[in-house]
């Protein structure tokens, strides 16, 4: 796959090369490729019939005179996000159907111009942070194949890293939108709850449930959020706009908040990476420890507590007449949420609240909260021998998210001893997005990391990438 | 009870009395009277020699240069709410307990100088609407006493409308701090959700319960609203702050939304009652009619669905060792909430968000919707026949308030033709607290009807009250 030309490519690279006529000439290598390669990344990829005519659509709405910001931007999406004409699996072929409407996110991002390529992998009803629990496959970590991808958006985490696509749709409840990013080395944007739209998305945990952007920028997810989150969907109920004023900016020398107790489950490469991922940030902001058991304990509430019947009550029909149609460590976890009462489900909301109040009240006082994405990481072996409890660890640093209703930035940092990517995360109260994307770009822009799992050098964005030519590969700088 | 000095005082002539050495004199009479007297609207009241403590205490923060806003105003809570050094029964003797510390409404009221003079009865563990599921007695309709008070603030709003206080608090869950107040002919304020703490407060419906103010004036409501939403109580989750900017005023002239579907539970009274407040209205207002369904639909939600879990798990303890001590109709409601499992509560929730988000549509649309406060009033005769499904026609109009987060004010509006009162109450979005209490005066200043059940005439904002003399009783204006 290196041979393709725009491996790795950004927003502006794609926005740059189809200023020239030789833009379609990419597209169409780039679906070839896909659809020759064998890549359980992928659900379902576009034809390069299909190609065709989404490509002369476009051209006529160019021709219109549309502003058309992403104009034949190709992209990808978890395959839980309706695709009008597509089918939606979940990952769960007993569950497919075909979708008849565009989700709200999709529509925007078509509106925009941007061109669908695929539809990707995911752990099941994405119920899942590690990416093997799909009967699509087990996606390898884009580094090691030995590892796991992370998940749930195993898929589109992976094509974004391998420079397929310069970004891709996730989802993520309970960090589905950030384990992944972290395990392969990208930018996973996990907006404030109702920024973007659910309308069209299969439910996890409908109350929870958010759109995430991956991307091998900071810069590239902002740009692909603005357009996702331009204005409140009447059809989602849990749509939300943002207040009137929202922090857009960081201080100069930001004060950063970082977990008095910290755990790797005795991972020494992860506890090392993430070590000097706090050196390096040292540099640029300042430090405050902060008591982490709040947050702890509210990870726990999530998959321990009644929000697990969300769950249930999203696959409900095919948890009665299909059960052993749903993979079998999602069975288990789906099948506990009948377990919960409604008093049960209160008792645990109060709590909740108790500690979401108490986490924003901390989070007030810092600009942002920095956390490694995950604890650590597994090989696919490790994954069967303890498929729940090593999938619970993964989400340490993510699963309180949204029950606290934070906002959160995945980013890459530096690389473990064994040279696996080590993400670190950026929390915020809600609304906090462009400024945790300000301090993102500062940071990546500050280890100048290659892209993902591509080789490509980070570019600053006043680089101008117009003098690009077809063709040209970027010199790999090797992290 | 005419005779006394103090009848329908408002907190304007409470502050005019105390720059008087006579202030005492009347805070005597009136505890002499208020103790003599065989009112089930109390469950327990001040002793004379508690006030002598009290006041002296007063008196020396007064030397001492404390600001006292409310300075030996006296109030009344409702037995729900802690005072340090009182039972709490929430009418409920085998609930009973001694609390140690005031609630923060409480709190708020002491600092600014206010003397509570007495806790006041209510449908058991505020569940009902009805102002009779009490042992402590079925308080009596200030107007007409073989007909019900309305709930489940019932002694909050009966000593209100007597005139023995300018303001008590209540709570209101479902509509009992805007029921009782249409049925008795006064000013009922349910503020937005989490504006004033509930901290020290027996929970209902903890996720939904707010602390609302009666009074016989709206400007009275509204000063005393003020007091106790000066700040966030981070003692209470849910407690929250008003948004940069709330609307305080109402355009000129207003426009109303009215229900295109009014239900009035065939009593002629008070649908001709309604009639005559609507055309009142339009001289001051213009109208646009709505679609009711949605609003009605989630009135439903909140007893027909799982919140009634909140209320079991709230009083659980008791339930399982002694259900016997619970009063039978109450005890038969709650125990229902034992009934729904967590999906159920997931799936209400679910609905409970779409409906609120239709309904915050159409209000943003208007400056208020305007309703009758209750579609009528029962005997209380008639209630021992239906218990259950007459209480739940009272919550027609007050049920879905807080379920979508709105603010919402009950205002005296036009006698019922037999001498019954029947309010209306103005509900709006979120934070509106302050542009319904502009518009809740106009209307009051408007209709000029006497003050409660006093017979006391209303006095408009600008009249200089000095000039009133100890003992002076106003010439009354029946109504």
């Amino acid at each position: 796959m290196t041979s393709l030309s725009t491996l790795g490519w950004t927003l502006k690279d794609w926005q740059t090369a189809h200023q020239t006529p030789q833009g379609y000439a990419y597209l169409t290598e780039l679906i070839e490729q896909i659809n020759q390669a064998t890549d359980c990344a992928w659900i379902s990829r576009l034809s390069l019939t299909q190609l065709q005519t989404d490509w002369q659509a476009l051209q006529e709405r160019r021709e219109q005179g549309e502003a058309l910001p992403l104009f034949g931007v190709p992209f990808a999406v978890k395959d839980n996000i309706d695709v009008a004409g597509w089918i939606t699996t979940a990952a769960c072929p007993a569950f497919a159907y075909l979708a008849e409407k565009d989700a709200s996110v999709v529509q925007h991002l078509k509106q925009a111009g941007a061109l669908l390529i695929g539809k990707t992998n995911l752990d099941q009803f994405a119920t899942g942070l590690v990416g093997t629990r799909s009967p699509y496959g087990a996606v390898p970590n884009s580094f090691n194949p030995e590892y796991i991808s992370g998940g749930s958006s195993s898929g589109s985490a992976s094509v974004t890293a391998r420079g397929l696509v310069p970004f891709a749709l996730g989802t993520d409840t309970a960090g589905s939108g950030r384990v992944p990013a972290g395990f392969n080395n990208i930018v996973g944007l996990k907006p404030t709850r109702g920024w973007f739209s659910i309308q069209g998305v299969v439910p996890a945990c409908r109350s929870l449930d958010c759109v995430s952007v991956f991307a091998l920028t900071t810069a590239d997810a902002l740009q692909v959020a603005q357009i996702l989150g331009q204005k409140q969907d009447l059809e989602d109920a849990y749509s939300r706009q943002p207040p009137a004023a929202t922090p857009t900016r960081m201080p100069e020398r930001p004060k950063f908040a970082i977990p008095a107790q910290l755990e790797f489950f005795a991972d020494p490469f992860a506890e090392e990476a993430f070590a000097k991922a706090r050196a390096e940030l040292s540099r640029l902001v300042d430090w405050v420890e902060i008591d982490f058991s709040p947050f702890t304990e509210l990870a726990e509430l999530l998959y321990q507590g009644p929000w697990v019947a969300e769950r249930t009550h999203a696959i409900g029909e095919l948890l009665q007449q299909a059960p052993e149609q749903i993979e079998s460590t999602v069975r288990s976890i789906v099948t506990k949420g009948s377990d919960y009462s409604a008093i049960d489900c209160f008792a645990a909301e109060y709590r909740r609240q108790e500690l979401a109040r108490m986490i924003q009240h901390t989070l007030s006082q810092v600009d942002a909260l920095v956390v490694p994405t995950s604890p650590r990481i597994r090989t696919q072996a490790e994954m069967q021998q303890e498929p729940v409890l090593y999938n619970s660890q993964f989400g340490t640093y993510t699963n309180f998210t949204n029950l606290a209703d934070l906002s959160a930035l995945a980013l890459p940092a530096p690389f473990r001893a064994d040279g696996l990517p080590a993400g670190i995360t950026l929390i915020a109260n809600a609304w906090h997005d462009f400024a945790l994307a300000d301090f993102g770009q500062r940071w990546q822009a500050h280890l100048a990391l290659p892209l993902g799992a591509t080789g490509q050098a980070f570019q600053p964005a006043a680089e101008d990438v117009s003098t690009l030519a077809p063709g040209a590969v970027r010199v790999a700088v090797v992290g």
